[in-house]
């Protein structure tokens, strides 16, 4: 799917930062760390594992990781405030997913946790997870410095909440019956909300994990809006490209749904253009940065993303 | 409802904090309010407003603002914290009410918020009203000191989380079908995860406020753990008083749905005496707090929980 050669520094890092957010999750999840607290409902738990183990290249717990890092922050810390975000993006896979909402049956392959348990499960799933994420973030294992960690839940909570990513989702639900909502502009307001807003808080929890001064975080907030609005594009036109691979027509799932699309409200050629001018522009943000930060792994991000439907 | 005698202190404080409660309320949802931010959609706020406005006691904001005030902390930061606990309650409620959990068309007299508007809307106000509480309470207008605002945020996850009310909430689905789950010990630990951890939190968040020393913090702890299982013993008590006065029989809702109660679990003439006891116990907590402390009127909060079902 990427661009960058097998075994490429980004790729490595990719996948080395996926398998430690594997394990982290894994252990924050775990009957053994939770043992100590008021024993939780087994069911509940296992279902909670299933919705957030075991997939994704975790890319926003990687932007945390990768933009903390220019600015020396590493460790534990880092990789639970990342493990945080990874939460709050399954919990809203989990709950995108019930049947009240965009009713899908099936999740990367497997069935969806609604159907592989039930409803109610599923919604307390989702429940569960976005307080976790708060959770862990608050805790002090996450950064000694009180202030960091305020900063950062308030940031997670603006971003997932109604003026970001659950309102995002609204205008989404909304979309499918309100042809005036597929206007290019409202299409890029409704993606900014949706996945734009949790991909830049993912951005900006590095530099403020990394104490970045108002100069470099201008810059990584630039870089973060430019990702996700690239991120998105990119989805819409893979949308329809791994539609045409498969049925040999240009009618993707998103299109049978009436989803408000980038492609359905510039066309493809257009939103090709777009995708590419939004990532050079992610790029380019970074050049601002000073010399001593190597932004890198972070310019191959946005390639990556970018690369994803090409 | 309540045996204090009308016009005392504690109904004239009562009032005055859910008047306080209900205008910051609706502060914090109003558009004009949230106009700096991306643009929500009109329907979400309006569904948001419609289920946490216009109703209740507000006594766990209630239990945040008189436990503080024993500590001279009053004013806009603890009814900023103190709204944020409401928006968790109230959550609560519009999930639990949804078709999938406890399917309830009513709430106070007034369709649920999926019977007003949709099962998708409603999922997402309580999304929302999560997300917006943690926003709330990590933001600086809340208390000045960020170890302060983090130490709420992270006291409010674990209170609402796996290990606490969503936890409460999933043992209790899972005991309609388990009669196994219907002991005294397996029920109390229900309620004291499903209600009691909420409840417990607000008092927490006051002593938290207030900078409670470490004596005082545990008597409100323990002051808070009584209250809580009084409020839920009492809430089943009522349940069947309700009906009784209503029907001439005692099989209320909760016995209709295999709800496990402690009435159920104990009989009604045990379940008085735990409730009365549980009351005397969470009074007797404050007796511990210096003499400095005036805690009337948090005694009197304990004697009124205990009276409604009376």
């Amino acid at each position: 799917m990427t661009q960058g050669a097998a075994g490429s520094e980004f790729d490595v890092r990719l996948k080395a930062v996926a398998g430690a957010i594997e394990t982290l999750l894994d252990r924050l999840l775990s009957p053994a760390t939770l043992a100590g607290e008021i024993a939780r409902p087994p069911r509940l738990l296992e279902a909670i594992r299933y919705s957030s183990l075991g997939g994704g290249k975790r890319l926003r717990p990687f932007l945390v990781v990768e933009t903390a890092r220019l600015f020396g922050a590493e460790g534990e810390g880092v990789l639970r405030a990342a493990a945080a975000v990874e939460m709050i993006h399954c919990y809203s896979l989990v709950h995108d997913d019930l049947p009240a909402l965009d009713n899908d049956d099936l999740r990367r392959g497997r069935p969806t946790t609604h159907n592989a348990y039930d409803e109610a499960t599923a919604i307390l799933v989702g429940d569960s997870l976005l307080t976790y994420a708060f959770d862990v973030t608050a805790d002090p294992l996450t950064h000694a410095d009180p202030a960091i960690r305020a900063e950062l839940v308030l940031a997670l909570a603006r971003a997932a909440g109604f003026g970001g990513m659950i309102g995002g989702q609204v205008l989404d639900l909304e979309a499918e019956h309100a042809r005036e909502a597929h206007t290019p502009e409202a299409v890029i307001r409704l993606q900014s909300m949706k996945t734009g807003a949790l991909l830049h808080y993912s951005v900006v929890a590095g530099a403020i994990l990394g104490k970045a001064d108002a100069k470099a975080r201008a810059a990584l907030s630039a870089y973060g809006h430019a990702l996700g609005a690239a991120f998105q594009v990119a989805d819409d036109i893979l949308d329809v490209e791994a539609d045409e691979a498969v049925l040999g027509k240009r009618a993707g799932k998103d299109a049978e749904r009436n989803k408000a699309t980038l492609v359905a409200a510039l066309g493809l050629e257009a939103a090709r253009l777009r995708r590419d001018r939004l990532a050079a522009e992610a790029i380019a943000a970074l050049d601002s940065l000073s010399q001593g930060c190597d932004a890198s792994i972070l310019k191959e991000a946005a390639r990556f993303v970018a690369a994803r439907a090409s």
